[in-house]
């Protein structure tokens, strides 16, 4: 790894994130390279906003791969319109890095470039400055009026709902930190998902006027469905027998060199999908005479959607086992200040 | 100074940065709390963004007051937009914190709101975490479409001006790294550009349709006015005579304790008026026919302007005493990765 001599703030700029105007959306009328970027909002639409910063040894590895870590960057960010059923327009890309380093930088901006491509997501403004590594995205997209998915909407007897797969991303941290031993296969899979989390814009979009509340798991299920329920005034059920198989990597159970017979505690892997952060997963709630509509969304967006609860009008937040008995546990979420 | 303990991310959001639903523009649909934040825009404006990150250590002492440090963090990000012609809408406040401290997050969140308010912007969202100390604020506004202020409109021929004072932050800086010594009156006036700087919105509003090219002095004279250069395909010849008087604390020079009577070389201090960084004033060019308007705007603004020079259809940037001839120098401004 060499630094490039005498790279400035501007070259850098230029070099690894201007991009030809083509690469441009519609609605960016200018973008990096001028004291602000100008974006054309389309008429009628409100705009959602959202900011994320992750800091090298709390969020990341210092050591981790550039190239995935320019995806997630954007990925946590885009996961929060995804939440709010927003689509994804632009975003500004604060930058403080310890030396211009054009080995770092390249696979960086990269994968960071790739997943904004994917999303049609412009690179429309930022800042870089020497400090210690930290990466600040703030993310705009677009969501009609009323149309915009709140954590506050929930209602007594909905269905509680979650996207893909849950615990895998906290299952690598844990064995990444030396805490628990997987096989080298799950722990590649789960490590995948750690890394390079898929934001379920897709989705948030078909879930529009389908959802009545939805949060994007990234501090944990019960963390973020905290929110939910404090926000729209309810309690919630969780059915911790489905919770389980929430687990990408309990797929291999079955396997002699599986998860469930690595000698794990279930209770350690519950913990894992119920409280372990960073999934980026939407967390959902809709009524039962939606479910149809919940699953057509599914079906559109290609994204597994499965029931695991349902709302309560009784404040609290309950996890029962497969025979409705309430299963002991502190089932603390992750909190960045905890 | 004691840190909270047990304060968490939600609760330091609730107690520090969560305000009135009133204190929200008319713009904002939902402030924080949510995944993201929504706003209506108003229709037919363009949006303007800018992002800017402060590291502790670099663009500020750690022990500096955290109040002037709420202020400038938003101050830096308003200057963007007032060297855009933008009306300040809105912002988005990314924290990190080696800890969750009362004593410090107090003060800076009123040094922050204060300013804040005086321009009417809302904090509608944000993210805090854990980390070396690092503040990244994204700001919105909104303009009428084409009357952006940009840095490529200079034409051959157009006067230069400056708001403001000049160099009076980097004499500051300069003193408090023991570089120069400064009389303590002088000292605490130039500290206080260094550290609450003035962003010049009332003036950027004020030089739509007027101004043919803006940017803000935030990394030094020469080299912000080298971007309007640049992309503006000009060249400038500028005033050192002028310049030197950009100083305030030049206008304590008659007293005893004055300082060009504190024997610092005139050189040193032309290079902190056309060099120095963070003065945060607007360096804009207009068309001679235009000056009476610039006036006006200045006047219309409450904002001190000053001709410094023009705009040369050749290339290059050239600085001349009182009698036209080229100043010997070597003019480098601030780079942050330099």
């Amino acid at each position: 790894m060499h630094s490039v001599a005498g790279l400035g703030e501007f070259e850098l700029i230029a070099r690894y994130f201007r991009r030809p105007e083509r690469a441009l959306g519609a609605g960016v009328a200018l973008g990096v390279g001028d004291d602000c970027a100008l974006l054309q909002p389309t008429p009628g639409m409100q705009w959602a906003v959202s900011s994320d910063m992750l800091v090298s040894g709390r969020h990341f590895f210092p050591d981790v791969d550039p190239r995935t870590l320019g995806h997630k960057a954007l990925a946590v960010n885009l996961s929060d319109l995804a939440a709010c059923g927003a689509r994804p327009l632009g975003f500004t890309l604060a930058l403080a890095l310890p030396e211009a380093n054009a080995a770092w930088l390249q696979p960086f901006s990269e994968g960071l470039f790739a997943l904004a491509d994917a999303h049609g997501c412009a690179l429309v403004g930022g800042d870089t400055t020497r400090g210690p590594l930290n990466i600040c995205i703030t993310v705009f997209g677009e969501v009609p009026p009323s149309q915009a998915l709140l954590r506050s909407g929930a209602q007594g007897g909905d269905d509680v709902y979650v996207s893909g797969t849950l615990g895998d991303a906290a299952l690598a941290l844990q064995c990444l930190q030396g805490k628990v031993h997987l096989p080298p296969a799950l722990l590649t899979q789960a490590r995948q998902r750690l890394e390079q989390p898929t934001p379920r814009v897709a989705l948030g979009l078909a879930l529009r006027e389908v959802a009545s509340a939805v949060a994007d798991v990234s501090d944990g299920l019960l963390g973020d469905l905290g929110h939910i329920l404090q926000q729209s005034g309810v309690g919630a059920t969780l059915d911790a027998g489905i919770a389980m198989h929430l687990l990408a990597a309990g797929a291999y159970s079955t396997g002699a060199s599986g998860l469930f017979s690595s000698q794990m505690p279930v209770a350690q892997l519950l913990q894992c999908v119920l409280a372990g952060g960073d999934d980026y997963e939407l967390v959902f709630t809709a009524p039962p005479d939606r479910a149809a509509a919940v699953q057509a969304a599914a079906l559109a967006s290609d994204t597994p959607v499965t029931r695991i609860g349902r709302i309560d009008a009784a404040a609290g937040l309950r996890v029962v086992d497969g025979r409705g008995q309430p299963l002991p546990g502190d089932w603390k979420s992750f909190d960045h200040f905890a």
